[in-house]
């Protein structure tokens, strides 16, 4: 009786075969609640990542979770933060008790969260029913070491997705892309999702990216090598897992190939961030060698078929492989003895599992059959089958070699297997330099391709961006058709009011800030002639509201929690985009709550903040907000056509335009002329309004 | 050789055979200019229908030639009409010569309609090339006898297709239809498209209407009797253009043999236009006779495979089957004959094209078979054949009479056909009439399955419906749930000013209303408890702008065009529905545009008009505009949650609502209070800026 028992639990965030997408992570998280704040963890089962941080509030450890998009979230079993989880995700969710003691890849956190971080072990143990050695010891981030976009905003800045088919193209991830490797794919998915708040982190990214663009020569072969660089850290998760195969083995030995050759050239670069990235790839040559003498260079899929290992590797191996190939020898030259001896040249030996080897005479030529010659073994309808003796006596020769020589490949192999899992953390150390250098050489190479400059950062909150563009939009439009924009703001004048018509290019604007900031943080150049920013702790938008209509809820209800998370979170170092914050409701109430809002942010926050509007009369406020300015989306009539310029411009848009509109559209002189006075009559009640309210 | 020339021209609106969709019509347009006005042009090939009328602007041209949906438009080829055709339509435009002959069928109509129609014809006549007794011959209508609905609102309304993805399911006409015949669904989508403006006609459908809904037990016999009714206007196409075969005048019989039990029930029902459509549909007893007489009951599809006609019909075919008959009884016998006396039960009579009949025995028999007794016709690997002198003589009588039976059969066809033709005129009659009938019907089952009333109509312009529903939400809507609505309009208040949030269900409001008027004027019962309508002559809408902002255009320059055309084109006696105009430009602009319209509208047009906008401060127009009436969307706060009623009651919206939501959203305090305050003070303003500009 075969014993038959479970070996593994494949659930939707822990599976490891043919469903994995090499672009992508594939995160479990698990959440705990502690007396005053959640501990966040998350872990890559196929390449081994492990993550954990805390948070202090509900609503920002969901982000932090959520920035993994977990296929499963685990959750201890007394948990009462289901219902968050189910509002805003869609992974499955897990209870499990407790686990008594502290995991090993817990034991170097802080006590609070080493419960949390064992649970999730424990999940990952309990599903795998295996020891996990690429699994790495958890440490602890600060989340405030990246610049925060809350969930909404990463789905409407289309950051690594579009949102209308969850694609990448289409996406700035779409734009960025040119890595060679699944690994650097992955990082810089990452990156783009977690770019730095530290500036000295995203200038030494600057600095590679940098370096890289102008040393292209060095970089096309570093492009070449990273070609044949496989996936280390899934390469090293099957390790581990127990499930790597021959031919994923000499992947392996290809990869670490490559890191000599890549370090060679990091270091010729003479620059200290490509040292420190050269010294994390340094090559295991124990590794290589064990690799290059152990594995043959054809190895099968499966390793039970033999032939994986090299001959001259193990001695008894390759005299099991010398039997087998002598008898095999022996055999051929039986067969041209015997056809000589009998005068038929069809005669032939063959071999099957039940009978081994065999000599076959066809029915024509068995008259031909010597007496006594051989012994009968099988007839078949249109054949006889004989043996001898002594084919008998070299067949239990040959079928020991090969058995023998499976047992001891195979042990071989485990031994093998076996020894690649102590290099592990060098694996890992080494897909994580060559991953970053793989993203950085992306940087390189999009910058060049995009014609991209080096963001400088400064602390006097000053926003210096000339010609820039929107790398997204741009990468669509004709060469020479796309408008550039510029953006300056200063640390006494941070707050744009943009006012202008519909789809003269307000909210591509707004957008196009957001991105550039995202990028510079990432690490990446930027679509600009040049480019100063400061350092940015939090995105907060509020843009469009396709999305949320289509889900039947109330966009101004969404509009202003959006609102609510901006005014409550924001720092001085925030950036707020609010694109027509109050259009969901009736217009006094919404203009009231737009100026509100703008007050609120101008006097209580200083968080810088593009804030777009039809309520042309927020543009008076200008006049008393000091670090507020007015600037317009413009618009040009050309014989009754009007064009959408995409030109961002100083001071309030013109206030005629929508009258303008339905003139050249034909409307009644009367009706143009008595909308005119009603126009006219508000103005003139609007700056005396004006007056009061902002007393 | 072969003479090859071109027997017919298939394009796009001129396709017969199996592209063609049976519950659509499939129309080719003409458009000419004449000194002051345009003439419109469509005619359907498949079934025969023409239309022509006379038009004075080129918009409204347009929109009556767009509302044939024509695949292809026909245009002289020195007309200046493209650019206004292209900017609205993809049909195929075709460049023709003005013939210099009238057309016959051109012959009836007034002298400046004739040169268009005949250009029309001339195209018709041009691809097929064949005469087509089927087309009709053109009569002039008034388009002002029809609910004029431009293209826009027709796309917007969703009356015959969705605009999300353009399937009848989802529209007005989906929760219509319960016809039961192709030619039923084809006139049903007309009368939705083009409803009555006659008070008469429409008067007269829901008379019928009524009849069928009260007299269930004729109505489900009526059903019953259509499903056996086929596609007689196509049917008399393809006998027009020669392509109908015999199953298809099977199918024609068939459906003439409904006619007289369906007259007769129409008959007993003892109602006026009952009579009418009775008399419409007498029934052709000659050509039924005829098809009875001639046509098999089991033809085969191509008419040259013999077995068309049946037997009795012709004397001749008759003598020729029998003798193919007789013919195969003596081979038969032959061929036991022969097995008796060889005494080879194997032996057998086959037949092919080359050889004709032969005897054949197979190898092993051949010399069982007695000399002289047959003479070698063929040899096969494993058989002999043979023929004698008689059994060729008898193939000779045989295949003469097939060749004979088959041409003799298609020259009857073709007769039959011929004759068959001749009946067209009446056969397009019952088509006009039974199609009509099955919309009847189709009206009175979806009175009764959907809880339809039979609206009135009064001169008074009043608009008084009681709990009526939208038809199409309320079949989506779980039984229960849904939230009816009364309407209350009268000469002397003719104008609502509808308020509140977004999603409460103005914009469903303002639909019903319109389904409901095209409902009633198309002939069918409307869903509401009591229905009191004045007849429309043209409904404008600017409803949603979703489907502009796809196409990139400038919504608020579309928004000002339409309403433009409301504007110009409108009357006091059109229904215009509005819904937020202005809130595509600034706030202040959009406000005195929104309120000059509605003034326009008020003092110079007194068309019945729903208005929605989130201009709250417009609710005190009210105060001075006496045929304006405010009424609000409403919502309710449940802790905390807000609840959507999609019930419309009297006066303006809670103007606190959007701060009222920006406070259950948690926005701070001081933020509220300062909104609050803001609000107040425009509130105030408001007050006095009405007055001023009301002046």
């Amino acid at each position: 009786v075969v014993r038959r028992e479970v070996v593994q639990v494949i659930t939707p965030g822990t599976v490891m075969g043919s469903g994995v997408q090499d672009a992508r992570n594939q995160y479990v998280a698990a959440i705990t609640e502690t007396m005053s704040a959640y501990g966040v963890f998350a872990a890559d089962l196929t390449t081994g990542e492990t993550y954990a941080c805390v948070v202090e509030d509900a609503e920002r450890a969901m982000e932090e979770l959520l920035s993994y998009r977990p296929k499963e979230v685990i959750l201890e079993d007394n948990s009462t933060l289901t219902e968050l989880i189910r509002e805003k995700s869609d992974a499955f969710i897990t209870y499990l008790h407790s686990p008594d003691d502290t995991a090993k890849e817990a034991a170097e956190l802080p006590e609070e969260l080493q419960s949390g971080a064992s649970l999730l072990t424990a999940y990952l143990y309990q599903t795998a029913k295996r020891s996990l050695e690429h699994l790495q010891a958890f440490s602890q981030y600060e989340p405030s070491r990246f610049l925060q976009i809350d969930h909404y905003s990463r789905r409407n800045l289309e950051i690594t997705e579009t949102m209308r088919d969850r694609s990448k193209s289409g996406s700035l991830l779409g734009v960025l892309d040119f890595t060679r490797t699944a690994m650097g794919a992955r990082r810089l998915k990452r990156w783009m999702e977690k770019p730095l708040y530290s500036q000295s982190e995203a200038e030494e990214r600057h600095l590679m990216t940098g370096t890289l663009l102008d040393r292209f020569l060095e970089r096309d072969h570093i492009r070449e090598l990273l070609k044949h660089v496989y996936d280390l850290e899934r390469l090293s998760g099957r390790v581990s897992f127990g499930t790597v195969n021959g031919r994923e083995l000499l992947q392996l030995k290809k990869s670490l190939q490559q890191l000599h050759p890549l370090t060679e050239i990091l270091k010729s670069l003479d620059c200290a961030p490509a040292k420190k990235l050269a010294s994390g790839m340094t090559p295991p040559s124990e590794l290589i060698n064990l690799l290059e003498l152990s594995i043959s260079e054809t190895p099968p899929v499966s390793i039970t078929d033999g032939g994986v290992i090299k001959d001259g590797y193990n001695e008894q191996l390759d005299q099991y492989r010398d039997a087998m190939t002598n008898g095999r020898s022996w055999i051929a030259a039986l067969e041209a003895k015997e056809r000589q001896a009998t005068g038929i040249r069809s005669l032939k030996i063959g071999f099957n599992k039940v009978f081994g080897y065999y000599i076959e005479v066809s029915k024509a030529n068995i008259s031909h059959v010597p007496e006594d010659r051989y012994e009968r073994k099988q007839t078949l309808s249109n054949a006889e089958r004989y043996v001898t003796p002594e084919l008998k006596e070299k067949e239990k020769v040959i079928l020991e070699a090969e058995d023998k020589s499976g047992k001891l490949e195979y042990e071989l192999f485990t031994a093998i297997r076996d020894e690649v899992k102590t290099f592990i953390p060098q694996l890992q150390s080494a897909a994580l330099s060559v991953s970053s250098l793989d993203v950085l050489q992306s940087f390189a190479e999009a910058a060049e391709r995009h014609r991209y400059v080096k963001p400088v950062f400064n602390q006097e909150k000053t926003i210096s961006l000339s010609r820039s563009r929107h790398p997204v939009v741009e990468s669509v439009i004709d060469a020479g058709a796309y408008i550039e924009n510029d953006f300056d703001l200063t640390a006494d004048q941070d707050m744009l009011l943009i006012t202008g018509p519909n789809m003269a290019g307000k909210s591509t604007y707004m957008r196009q800030l957001a991105l550039i900031v995202i990028m510079a943080q990432a690490g990446s150049f930027v679509p600009a002639e040049q480019a100063e920013l400061p350092l940015f702790d939090h995105i907060f938008t509020r843009i469009g509201a396709a999305d949320d209509l289509a889900s039947g809820q109330s966009t101004f209800m969404v509009e202003m929690n959006e609102t609510r998370r901006a005014v409550d979170d924001a720092t001085s170092r925030s950036l707020i985009l609010l694109d027509e914050i109050g259009r969901g409701t009736s217009t006094y109430d919404g203009m009231a709550l737009a100026q509100s809002v703008i007050e609120y942010i101008h006097n209580r926050i200083g968080a810088v903040t593009l804030f777009s509007t039809h309520y042309h009369e927020l543009t008076v406020l200008a006049e008393k907000l000091n670090r507020l300015e007015n600037v317009h989306a413009s618009a040009r009539e050309d014989n009754g056509v009007l064009t959408f310029l995409h030109r961002i411009q100083q001071g309030p848009a013109d206030k005629s335009y929508g009258i303008h509109v339905a003139r050249l559209a034909g409307l009644p002189d009367e009706l143009i002329r008595r909308a005119d006075d009603i126009l006219h009559t508000f103005e003139k009640r609007n700056r005396q309004r004006t007056k009061e309210t902002q007393q």
